[in-house]
C-alpha cells in the first residue's frame, strides 16, 4: 500500500487523495463523500467527510469536512472576476463558521509571494477589506503574510501562534497554494477545509500545523492546487505502462521517480502569474461577501 | 513654546530636536550631546543622551541614548553599497547590545512596502542572512514584515508582542523609515536609539509603541529619515520671513500651515526608489556583520 | 508675469492653468472653457479649448483639447472601482478618436513604476485586455511600459517612436501621472488631452514630447495629478499673505520657494498606494470597453 | 532520429544539444568542442563552435559560437556575488565584442518578470549601471525590459527592431532564462552565445528572433536554464527503462510524454526566487565591468 501511495504522487486535495482508493476497492467505512452539481454556475461541489481514524489513515489526511468546488471556468479569464464562485464559496465558509464564530476573523496568507505559484495566499490577503482597525459594529477581518521560514527563520505556526495569543479572533482562515496530483486539477479547483493547516501540506510544506488544537479557535483552510510535484508527473505519465511491467522494472521505475534531484522541483503552468492574481481575488472576494453584512 | 514647535514641524531625529533647543537657549542638563568626526570615512557621528524627564519633555523624546550617523556619501550610489558605513553601524550596535543580548535576533521591519519612501524596512529584511531556522551554534537571527495598519488591521505592536512572547528573542532591532525636519537630512543620515519605537514617530505614524517596556527584551530602533512632513516644508521655507512679521501675520501662518489637507501629505525626492534600496542594504549588512562570527 | 507664475507653482492640467488667468482678469480670446454637471453620477465635465498662439502662451499649454472629469468619489474605494467613471471616460476616448483611428491602439505606460506616485502609467497597462497577437477581427490593444529615463538611458521618445515605427498602430494613448497645483485635485481628476505629451511635463519631466508630430499618429494623453511640486505647496500655503506684504518680503519670499532643494522633490498623500491602483484600474477599465465591440 | 530527439527533451544549452550527439556517436565535422577548467575558481569554460550547416542540423542550433561557463558555486549564496564568475563572463563578452562594438551597448532583459524563473532578463536589467544618458566620453549602456508578448500584444523582436532603429547602439546584448534537459544543470550553467536569440527558445519560446541579420547589430545572448519541460523530466525518469523495453512500450511512452497537458507546464526548484535574484547580480556585475574603463 505504502509503495502504491508513493508512485500516486502528492496531493494536498483530500478529493483525489479519497479518489485513488475508490479505484482500488479500498474505501472504508468512514469515508463520506457527497456531490453537487449546479448546473447554471457549472460548479461542481464535493464533499469528502473524514469521520474516523481508519479513514484518516486510508485517505492520509486528518478528520473533518474537505469541500471542493471546481469549475473550469477558473481557468479562464473572467470580467466579474468569477462572482458565481465567489458566491458559492462565501456560502461554504458561512456553512463551517458560525455567526459567533464570524466575529472576528484573522485571514493568514500563506506561501512565499516572491514564488508565483506561490503567491496565491499573499495575493488573496492584498485584496481583502480590512476591518478590524476601524472598530465597526459589525464582523470583523484582520490579516498577515507571515513569510516563509527562509524569510522568516520562524515557524508560520509560531508567529500566528503568537499573533492569535495577541488580537484573539473569533476563527481563522488559512489561504494557501496546493499541490495536486493530477495536471488537469491545476488552479481549476478551490478546496475548503475544517480541519486547518497540517504538517507537510501546501507548496511550501510546513513542518508545523495551524489548527484548532494549536490556535484555540477554528481554522479553515482554503487552498487552490498550482502545482504539481515533480516526481508525480513522471508517475502520470507511466500509469498505463505499469500493469504490463513486471516486478523488477517497476521498481527501477519507483526508484527513478524518488531521485534526490525531483524532490526539490515543482510542474507548474506558464501562465501561472495570471491564473494566481485572477484565483485570489475569487478568494479574497469569497471572504469579504462571508464577513460583510450585505446581502448577495 | 507648544506653539513655537508646531511650526518648526515634526522630526524624529533626537538630533534635530535637540538643535532647535540649542538655538532657542533652552538646552537643558539633562541633555548630553557627543560628538566625533571620522576623518578617513567622512561620517559625523552625534550621541544624544537624554537623562532626565526635565530633558525629556523639552525635547520631545523619551529618555535614552540616540546616536547618528551621518554622512554624505550616503546619498551617492557606491559599489560596495558604503561597507564603511555598514561597518561603523554595526560597531555601534554592538556597543548597545550586549553579547548576550545579541544571542538570537528578531529584526522588523516596520513601514509598507508599497510606498517607496517608507519601504525602508521591508526592503532592508529582504537582505538579511536568517539564521534561526538553521539552529547554527553562534548568534542567530529572524525577522518579520508586520505591514501597517490599513493592511492587517492590527497595531504592529500586537503582531511583534505575539511573535516575541512565541519566540523569545533575546533583542529586537526595529527598522523604520523616519519623517525629518530638514530637507538637508533625507536620507543622509542613520539614528540608532535604544529607546525602541514610541507612538507617533516613523512615516506610518504608529499608535502603540515597541519597546523594552512593552516586549520584555531591549529594543534597538534603526531608522533613516525619507520624507519631510509637508507643513514642515512650508514651515521651514518660510523661517527667514517670520522675525520681521507682525503677530497676526504669524497666527495667519501657523494656521495656513496647519490645514487639513497638509495633514497627509508627505514630501519626498524623486529618487527615492533607488535611494531606499541602497540604505536599506546599508543597514542590513551591519546587522549581518553584527550578528555573524566573522571579524570585520 | 513670470514671476507670478513661478510662486503660483506648476501645473499639468490645463483646467488650473486656466483657472489662474480667469482670477487674475487675463484670459484671452482662444480659450473655451465649457462645464457640464452629471447629476447622477457626480462627475464634473470641463473641456478647455486653446486655439491659437496667443492662448497658448498665456496658458502655457499647447493648441488643443483638454477634458477633465472631477469626481469626488475618485478619492474612496469602491466595489466597482468606479464603474460610473470608466464608462464617461470611455465615452470621451470615442469622442477623441475616430473608429479608423481606434483600429489598432498602442498604450504607452509612462512613468515608474518602483516610485508609488509615478506608478500610474504602468498599473494601468498592467490591467488592460491586450488582444493584438491574437488577431481578432475588430480593433486590438498593444501596450508597452518603457520605464523611465534612470532605467533605459533613453528618452522615452526615442523608445515609443522606435516601437511605432514598427507596428504601426493607428493611435497611440499615453498615461502618465501628472502634477497639480492644488492638493485638493490630488487624485481626484482625471484629463484627457488630445495634444499627445509634451517636455516638461509628467512627475518623471520628460525631455522630448509623444506628439502627432513626432509619432505620425494622433496621440491622447491620459493623467492623474498624483503629485504636488514641494515648491508650490510653499507657495499655496502663503498665497494669503501675499497681498498683506511688501515687495521685498515678497521678493524673499520667492526666492525661498526657488530654494535648490525644493526642485527634485514632490508632495503626495500617505495612501498614495492604495489610490494609485485603483484609478489605474477605472483608466484601464475605460480604454478596454472603448475598444471592445460591446456596447455599456 | 527526429523520434529520438522528442523524448530526449527540448534544451536550449549546445553544450547539452552536442552532448547527445557524442554518446549516438553522431558528431559531425563542423562541431568544435574546446574545454578549458580554471583550478583556482573551480569554473569550467566549454566552448562549442558549429560551423557548418550540417552541423546546424545535428545539434539543431544555428552557426556560431557557444561558451558555457559552470560552476557549482552558482548554487550557493555567495557575499560577492560569485565575483570571479561575474570576471569570467566579462572576459568572454570582450572576447567576443571588439572595442568598436562595446561603444554603446543595449541590453534586452527578455522574460516576464512576474513568473520567477522566467524574470533573469528584467532582474539583470535592474542591476545595470546606465549611462546612455549622461553622455560619459566612454562606453555607453542603455536598457530594456519590453515585456512578454501576452502583455505587450507585440513581438518582442518587434520593439527591440524599433529601437535599435531609433538609438542606433553598436551592439545588443540579450538576456533571457532557459529550458535545459538536465535538472543536473539548473541554475549551475551561464551560456553566452554569438548567435543571438532564436525563434523557440527562451522559456517564453519567442517566436521571432533577435539576430544580427534582423538588428543590424551584433547580438550576444546570455542566459541561464532555470526550467526543464515538464515532458523532459518524464523523458529523464524513464531513460534507463528503455533499454529493456519493447517497440510497441516505447510508443506507449513516447504519447505519454508528448500528452497535450504537459506542453504548457514546466518544472523549476523551489528555492529559484533567490537564486535567480543571485544570478542575476552575477550577469549585471559582468556586462558592468566589460563596459566600464576599469579594469579588473
Amino acid at each position: 500500500m505504502e509503495e502504491n501511495k508513493s508512485y500516486e504522487g502528492r496531493t494536498d486535495l483530500a478529493l483525489e487523495a479519497s479518489e485513488s482508493l475508490k479505484t482500488t476497492g479500498q474505501q472504508e467505512n468512514g469515508i463520506l463523500i457527497e456531490e453537487e452539481y449546479q448546473k447554471k454556475t457549472d460548479i461542481r461541489i464535493t464533499c469528502v467527510r473524514i469521520t474516523n481514524e481508519e479513514a484518516e489513515q486510508a485517505v492520509g489526511k486528518p478528520k473533518g469536512t474537505y469541500i471542493t468546488l471546481e469549475s473550469p471556468a477558473l481557468l479562464y479569464e473572467d470580467e466579474g472576476y468569477h462572482r458565481e464562485i465567489s458566491t458559492e464559496l462565501a456560502r461554504q465558509i458561512k456553512k463551517l463558521l458560525s455567526k459567533e464564530q464570524r466575529q472576528s476573523l484573522l485571514v493568514v496568507g500563506l506561501g512565499n509571494k516572491e514564488v508565483t505559484p506561490d503567491a496565491l495566499g499573499p495575493l488573496a490577503v492584498g485584496n481583502l477589506c480590512i476591518t478590524r482597525h476601524l472598530e465597526p459594529k459589525g464582523q470583523t477581518i484582520s490579516a498577515i503574510v507571515p513569510g516563509v521560514m527562509a524569510q522568516t527563520g520562524m515557524e508560520t505556526a509560531e508567529i500566528v501562534k503568537g499573533i492569535v495569543n495577541e488580537t484573539r479572533p473569533t476563527a481563522v482562515i488559512a489561504i494557501d497554494a496546493l499541490a495536486a496530483r493530477s495536471t488537469r486539477r491545476l488552479n481549476a479547483t478551490i478546496q475548503i477545509a475544517d480541519t486547518g493547516i497540517h504538517p507537510g501540506s501546501g507548496v511550501g510544506n510546513h513542518r508545523h500545523g495551524l489548527t484548532e488544537e494549536s490556535l484555540g479557535v477554528p481554522v479553515l483552510a482554503i487552498g487552490v492546487p498550482t502545482v504539481v510535484d515533480a516526481a508525480t508527473i513522471v508517475g502520470d505519465a507511466m500509469g498505463q505502462l505499469l500493469d504490463t511491467m513486471e516486478e523488477t522494472e517497476k521498481r527501477k521505475l519507483i526508484h527513478g521517480m524518488l531521485d534526490e534531484r525531483l524532490k526539490n522541483l515543482f510542474v507548474t503552468p506558464k501562465d501561472i502569474d495570471e491564473t494566481v492574481k485572477r484565483i485570489s481575488y475569487t478568494i479574497s472576494e469569497a471572504i469579504n461577501m462571508a464577513f460583510s453584512g450585505t446581502r448577495y
